[in-house]
């Protein structure tokens, strides 16, 4: 399938390379000053003899996310300790300890939910021959050009290579055919957590576009179509169920037209997103419902239960979800600070910091504070909220709020000597900056409760934004101005693929002023393609009546289509 | 480094052709009869109609573990459905659920552990370069010749293989230097969950030896050899428990010797396992100080806290445990009925079975015992009892007595209308056979104290099989008579490698009835290799006095060194 993003190619590749050596340059300068740039921890830097004001500017994101949208998401996952670029080789990621918690927190989610309804572990392995690959023509040609292929074995050469699993559809199915005999045997639900390669060309972008990524792919086989058409939906719910209930980020249910469904599938389901700061709508998670497609290839049958003698083949479907639903958290919430995370998903939900502890007080009352300090972290981690407690010495207060604010931790708690006068805690919120002020008697169930409101308000906020960037259109003009005020549009349409072709054609490079791109350059405006039919169709469209919106299309238009400049 | 398997190679290959030959012809006839090899839950076969003897001889392991270990190991894992070969790619296997549940379980243990000790999760990408693979030269020695290469990506070349990472001291320590600034940032512990490949010209084997395998891999950096050092044992005392209180298998800790140790490191520690029905030792998992020397290849250093100005390298540690684990499992417990799962690790811990069911029974006694069948399961499954009730119609309980056996499930409980009356629920144990009653207002307590006695029995029985065939030898006339009779022994030894090359020879086929390899083939006999030398040194060795123990050394003895034959 082709990209729009093509289009901004070259502009992208100058971008990245242009935010890369600027990180390093920073890195470098504060490598040898001893400074952190990472807001490390336990760094050496950022201490007050060093000028806290000084350090507080280099620990922190360098341009605003308004201003450059690309280089603010790549300075935000690299400082917030969330990757690292793999220099040895382009296009991967290392995903360090703050993303793996989330991506744990999702797996136990979603495991714990698939366990429930009868869906077992597996693991195959990573590489597929050519031979299975070819079985079905439209899946080996969708992945073709981006397999890796191990050709050597040490010094050797392989008599026949293997290539890396894009995914696992032709490593697992011979399998089925051989344990699929009876349609006792169905429905096999099968998923694996791995990671697979696609060796894109295509600009690479951290958790977004990877040539490795980590996700799970589910493989199930049923004995009827609406059998496995039931699946695909539960499992859709449950993708959703993952942005929106952990991660805080809305999603539009919807099925991918034809020009858009997985290789070799019968159709495709999805959950949409949508990125506020550049208007890009993303594909967020995919549930295939594979028809016999795969099934007549593989050869897996079953003897008919109501039609004895009689073959018929399974329906199959596949769905994953990917470590890309992170990069798309952190667009969605992260500010000129740095990451915001939602507290069910945060590792440190609150954190801790003694504030008002001067070189004037005494050693006997800043003892008496500390301890007091001590007490109130151990009452919330025995109600069982994730905290931490930033005892760091030789960093200023100030340091420390900024260091945690580009983490993303949802809620700071400060207790300062005036705050033990008068029993309480002081509070800020990470995602409002809102601040107060917490009786200690309260502490822990108003803490839980700030972060159940921090999660829905966070909820709330992106989904007010998708709600009124979602424009119901009816009017071709009005297409490209939406588009271009950050919209993705929902339109009459067709659904047939050459008409989206040219739909995306129409859109590309009208606009007078150039769009910004994902990767914060000035370039000819992307042309939008087609992201979801969504399940909510709006009221509206007569059947038979209504007329694509293409203004080069003369068919009746099917269905409202969502459209966008997307990832 | 060489490897005494090698002399059997050949013997060997035949042997794995011909089990799986006769494995696919089994499978193939039953197919076309309908009839399940696998013991498949839901197969269409074994069903009355067809005679239940006749399937119950097919659905059970064909060979005896006493006459053909090897092919007896085949079955085992193949029809306990643990395995499916992947005939795609050779010396590749699918890991089915029944092995992923035993995976998750030995995972969750660990990670719980490591991360109360702070070690942090993390994923690395699974290709590395060349360049960064030079670093240690030993290490690059160690592991080039399975290295596979990945050289194309789509039709293109790619202007730098990559190569899949065998393990990723070499992928990952790029980073440490990056990230390791300050004594502060010590100690730095990552762990990764994965997979790895080694592209092995050796026969491959389930769980034991396999061209890719799941692990974890953990790799930290301290700032003192007796930082490092401590965390070694620690983790190996881990690795020892996963072993020993989940698996129901002993282990023997120890360090390997030079000529064992981990490419490039500085030492390993190890838990050795024994296998006695061939009376060979196995690796188990191996905790390794890699000292200073990746450190100072890869330039990570942080400035000395005790001599200001003095920069240090780091001391590092790595560390794995395999799928392999499982495999050992399976060697040790396993019956000429199948797999015995000790309790612990078990999915199904106590499978129900109604009994006495026969077509006499009026409608309405039936629906009653079965009613009553009912709530004997529920009653088990909230008493946290992993139980499940078999109500396959058509299936005879003898032929679901042996497809449980097979599977391996610990503990199988049948009801039928003569318990009922009673009030007693009959079991039978699947490591003894041992058979009994339960009142049923005592099940839920009598089965958990079952299920623990089970797994205490099992553990014991492998232990004192291990203590008695872990044999002091000081003269060396009695050695090779010793691994005759399936012991491993524990000399007085030099450690120096050459010796043990020596050691290795002069204690190769030199038997006169030639031993059974592991594959179940006559085959000239193999020479031992050191496993390690044990923690817990036998009395008897002096120190500057008792020499070691080859007939062609004449250094004196370091210590006590446990060898054998082994995989």
């Amino acid at each position: 399938m082709a990209d729009a993003q093509d289009q901004s190619k070259s502009a992208a590749k100058k971008a990245e390379k242009a935010a890369k050596m600027a990180a390093a340059k920073a890195e470098k300068a504060a490598k040898h000053a001893a400074l952190p740039v990472h807001g490390g921890k336990k760094a050496d830097g950022g201490k007050k003899a060093d000028g806290g004001k000084k350090t507080d500017e280099i620990i922190g994101i360098t341009v605003s996310k308004t201003d450059n949208f690309s280089q603010w998401y790549q300075e935000v996952v690299l400082k917030a300790e969330m990757i690292e670029y793999y220099n040895e080789i382009s296009g991967f990621f290392i995903m360090r300890p703050a993303t793996m918690h989330i991506w744990n927190t999702i797996r136990k989610w979603f495991q714990e939910r698939i366990e429930a309804m009868g869906v077992e572990e597996t693991s195959f392995p990573m590489f597929l021959s050519q031979k299975s690959l070819e079985k079905e023509k439209s899946h080996v040609e969708g992945f073709a050009p981006e397999l890796a292929w191990v050709t050597k074995a040490g010094d050797k050469d392989l008599e026949f290579p293997v290539a890396v699993r894009p995914t696992s559809e032709a490593v697992m199915y011979p399998y089925y055919s051989k344990w699929i005999r009876s349609h006792r045997d169905l429905p096999l639900r099968l998923n694996q957590w791995n990671s697979v390669v696609r060796w894109e060309a295509k600009q690479t972008t951290p958790f977004l576009r990877a040539r490795e990524f980590l996700w799970q792919e589910g493989h199930t086989a049923h004995l009827t179509e609406k059998l496995a058409g039931e699946e695909v939906l539960e499992i859709l719910e449950l993708y959703a169920g993952i942005y929106e209930q952990l991660l805080a980020v809305p999603v539009v249910r919807g099925r991918k037209t034809e020009a858009e469904k997985f290789a070799g599938g019968y159709y495709t389901t999805t959950v949409e997103g949508y990125i506020p700061s550049n208007g890009r709508g993303i594909q967020g998670a995919t549930s295939h419902c594979l028809g016999q497609n795969f099934s007549k290839m593989f050869d897996i049958t079953v003897e008919d239960p109501n039609d004895k003698g009689k073959h018929v083949n399974v329906w199959q479907n596949s769905w994953g979800l990917s470590t890309r639903v992170i990069g798309v958290m952190v667009m969605i919430h992260g500010d000129d600070k740095g990451l915001v995370l939602p507290p069910r998903i945060a590792k440190i939900q609150s954190i801790l910091i003694p504030v008002g502890v001067t070189a004037k007080m005494s050693a006997e009352d800043k003892e008496k504070h500390l301890k007091k300090v001590d007490e109130l972290f151990f009452t919330l981690k025995k109600a069982g909220i994730r905290t931490d407690v930033d005892l760091r010495d030789g960093y200023t207060p100030a340091w420390k709020f900024n260091d945690w604010e580009l983490k993303g931790v949802p809620l700071r708690l400060e207790f300062g000597p005036k705050d033990a006068a008068k029993d309480v805690v002081s509070y800020a919120r990470r995602d409002t900056g809102e601040k107060g002020t917490i009786p200690i008697a309260e502490l822990t169930t108003k803490v839980a409760e700030l972060l159940e409101t921090i999660q829905q308000d966070m909820y709330n906020k992106a989904e007010a934004a998708y709600a009124a960037h979602r424009i119901r259109i009816t009017n071709w003009d009005d297409v490209v101005p939406a588009l271009d005020a950050k919209n993705v549009v929902i339109i009459p349409h067709c659904l047939v693929p050459a008409c989206e072709d040219r739909v995306k054609e129409l859109t590309a490079g009208r606009s007078d002023e150039s769009a910004d791109t994902p990767e914060g350059q000035k370039a000819p405006s992307m042309g939008m393609k087609s992201l979801c039919v969504p399940f909510d169709q709006p009221e509206g469209l007569v059947k038979g009546e209504t007329r694509c919106l293409s203004p080069e299309c003369s068919r009746l238009a099917e269905q409202w289509c969502m459209f966008g400049r997307s990832y």
